[in-house]
């Protein structure tokens, strides 16, 4: 393909892009294709010889967009968002054309540089402590990783070398000795990592990555499944007498299920009363609600990080205009990290890393190399300014606050589960046949009617296909989730959805 | 920004890009700025109120380019090289656009679908055996990872997982208890990873971040640095002395150093030769010289992988045309990666994962979340064909060729350290000085004379900034590393960097 060639199938995909996303309300959030279908449709072998861009483009029509679950949607409520903007795709063109593995800052000095100052932005438009700025006298500062998922396995890797060699040290070894290692092989198997049973399950994926435990802390619906004080300090002394050395913890700002907050200023109380559990990393997980910092009226919420906190993490590809990936981790000591992570062969050596006045970012997460995704967050960050990013979250969690609202208005039908939280309601539909008192003092009680119920009108309002939403479990109680704060979300949208589920829940009440 | 502003933002884009690409030969590879340059140009915090576009799109030209170290400049012949193509960018572009976390099937039915063809597309253009393939008995498969060093730290969290679970299931222990993960934990620290002192650092990085033993297997100049059978078993043997357990190797086509391949039938032999060492998990890490394998002449390599090979492992991102990230795994059994990373919580539930029919690329790799790389990939494979991918693998073989025959030309300044292989030469400059012969029996010898003079060359080379090349030290022998083999690359650029060479080399012996 020629520069000429590019130009115009360039031109021609912009048009499929714009049409896609103006045309998108129109279409059905799912897809109707069943497991499969894609096969038949693609020949079993490549092309032996190149084909044409015309031919290429018109399968995205015919064999991709049919297969696609459209996260852009305004009826997308599934999940949590992941959204994506103009000036975002423009990053990743340009990222795309100055290709390069930058593992070190020799290997493209734009990419590391943007990539630093763009995360002290960040941290400044979230309001979070300054020990997370790359400048700051901590040696904090905030890097790029793929996902959250990725990431507090990072965390807790480092967390894992950083508990293990400070005992090991402690005790007077060497490092580089066959004692040194034997021993920080025995301390492992008794390591534990800690998260509410609300956490999302990369912590428990994280544990295992590690090699280490894990235990979860009990959230409960009475307190509206957040973690406290009292429930975190009967684990660490369960931990204590079952002989297990805690070594992280994930705290939650917007938990998976419910957006649930867990109770920073408790937890870290507990956390400072024993010597040996003040060496706990901290991870604050706020992959989705971390986005709502920017609003000033949150960034209460960030003063709390200014101490026991060892890192953060916030996905803009969830609810900041920015498109996947874009897992922003800042933390209190780089050192932390580069400790654990570094190995620098010959091939990797160069005066500029060895000067130590660089940073080599490859150092601070799993994969040596990395893509350039600093410009697509600073293209965002300056085509909508603070005042734009604001402006979204206010306008996403005010959409979340009149979809609960009409939930409350049909409280014959409908009971809220937790306090609705950053642009999400959890609920379920109240069976005229439960046994006794569904809720008790605001809690709500499992009750299988409702159970079954709340899971027959979500199967059908998804097999429909108007809108997508999820449901959960939470404490035995069979729940729905609807969020709605991708860049295309608007109220009418939201207040069909209510419709549609008051419609099918009356179908299926009317069916029994 | 809207639909018209974003169509004159990506047309001024892709202008931009084009640009970049035709008068990429007339700029420097290398940036000259300094660390820290890019500071003092942007400000310090993120604007309060939006940007037009055409200030944003202005800072590329005078603030990232002249911090770009050019990965596509046909004088880019340092590391190895990264390509992007045209047909690649295209696919970032509906990638960026779909934007999904596809991390389930449900989430994205396309994504996972394409994903699965296009990887069975490129194991038949890579002539791996059947057992590659989605579609073999043996449920084997391919996926799309980030890059080749979480690749293969995934590779061993699942061999890890697999050896000790199969150690204490054969004591007779029951899953789910205490004293079932407690015996995990106990054999844990006995497990040590292996492979050659020459393998990518990504294979001891690994074994850290899965927290186990790494030890290396010593390759010898002598034997072109090729792990060999009798080295191997050494160790093998060694470990067992030491009370340790062998349960992962990493066996490299075309290492970093010097693009050498490991003796594949000898090692095989010896893991054969008892019964734990046929439970060793081996690993293929071609990351840059499988691509090679397109070719017809190279397919006879990928006959070795059909027998005693559990994974294998090829960057298109580096040699292929296909723009980072693009690593390509292939797996023998499925379940090996999916018993040990699945953890599926309530909210990631549904009918499509349940009924077992659909693959969830989320149980396949460290990340939940998982952009639409296929795209780039189907894109860039039917853009060039099968014959296209021939073409440009062998064209770049054949510069490596005249490259490697110009330096043998000059005996009187030059040494060859190893047989060069798949476009890299690897040599050093000759010292008049050297104490002794420097060449015994083919086999090129240390000496300090001429470690200090191919050093000082190689600095004075990259600090002239034509060309941009890398180092290494092999065994005591400083050596020069020259491959130019991305999509730019051309004869008379490797004649001239020939001549840089020569120039620079006559140079520094004038001064002494």
């Amino acid at each position: 393909m020629d520069s000429d060639q590019f130009r115009a199938a360039a031109h021609s995909t912009i048009e499929e892009i714009i049409t896609y996303f103006d045309t998108l309300p129109t279409q059905r959030v799912l897809p109707t294709i069943e497991p499969g279908y894609l096969r038949p449709l693609i020949p079993s072998q490549p092309p032996a010889e190149p084909e044409p861009w015309s031919t290429i483009q018109s399968d995205i029509e015919t064999k991709i967009k049919p297969g696609l679950t459209h996260w852009q949607h305004p009826n997308f409520m599934a999940f949590f968002p992941a959204g994506v903007t103009y000036p975002s795709i423009l990053g990743e063109m340009y990222s795309a054309a100055f290709t390069a593995p930058a593992f070190n800052w020799l290997c493209s000095p734009a990419c590391t540089e943007l990539e630093t100052i763009v995360m002290d932005w960040l941290a400044h438009a979230l309001a979070l402590p300054p020990c997370f700025l790359s400048t700051s006298e901590n040696r904090g500062g905030g890097v790029i990783q793929v996902t959250a998922s990725d990431t507090v396995a990072t965390m807790m890797i480092a967390a894992r070398e950083r508990r293990v060699t400070e005992l090991v040290l402690a005790e007077g070894l060497q490092p580089d000795t066959v004692e040194y290692e034997d021993r920080m092989m025995d301390i492992r198997p008794r390591l534990v990592a800690l998260a509410s049973n609300q956490a999302h399950s990369s912590t428990a994926k994280g544990a295992l990555l590690a090699g280490t435990r894990f235990r979860s802390v009990g959230a409960r619906l009475e307190e509206n499944l957040e973690m406290t004080g009292p429930r975190l300090r009967e684990m660490l002394l369960q931990c204590e007498k079952d002989n297990l050395l805690p070594y992280f913890i994930t705290l939650g700002m917007g938990t998976t299920n419910t957006c649930a907050v867990d109770r920073f200023r408790e937890v870290k109380e507990v956390l400072s009363e024993r010597k040996s559990w003040q060496r706990i990393w901290v991870h604050i997980d706020a992959a989705y609600a971390g986005a709502a910092l920017v609003a000033d009226e949150w960034q209460y919420i960030a003063g709390e990080f200014a101490e026991g906190v060892d890192s953060f993490n916030v996905n803009m590809h969830k609810w900041l205009l920015v498109n996947f990936d874009a897992s922003c981790l800042f933390i209190r000591n780089r050192a932390d990290l580069t400790t654990a992570l570094d190995i620098t062969p010959a091939y990797l050596r160069n005066p500029y890393s060895d000067s130590g006045q660089v940073t080599d970012y490859r150092n601070w997460s799993m994969s040596l190399g990395r893509r350039f995704r600093a410009l697509k967050i600073w293209f965002v960050m300056r085509s909508y300014g603070l005042s734009g990013m604001k402006d979204y979250i206010r306008r996403t969690i005010a959409l979340g606050e009149t979809f609960a609202e009409l939930i409350r208005s049909r409280s014959d039908l409908f009971e809220i589960i937790t306090t609705p939280a950053f642009g999400l309601t959890v609920f379920r539909i109240k069976s005229p046949k439960a046994a006794g008192a569904t809720m008790v003092e605001g809690v709500a009680q499992p009750d299988e009617p409702s159970n079954e119920l709340t899971k027959e009108v979500y199967e059908l309002v998804n097999s429909r296909g108007e809108i997508f939403i999820t449901s959960t479990v939470i404490s035995g109680v069979y729940a729905i989730r609807v969020v709605s704060a991708n860049p295309k979300a608007e109220e009418k949208y939201l207040r069909r959805a209510f419709e549609i589920l008051v419609e099918i829940t009356g179908e299926v009440l009317g069916r029994e």
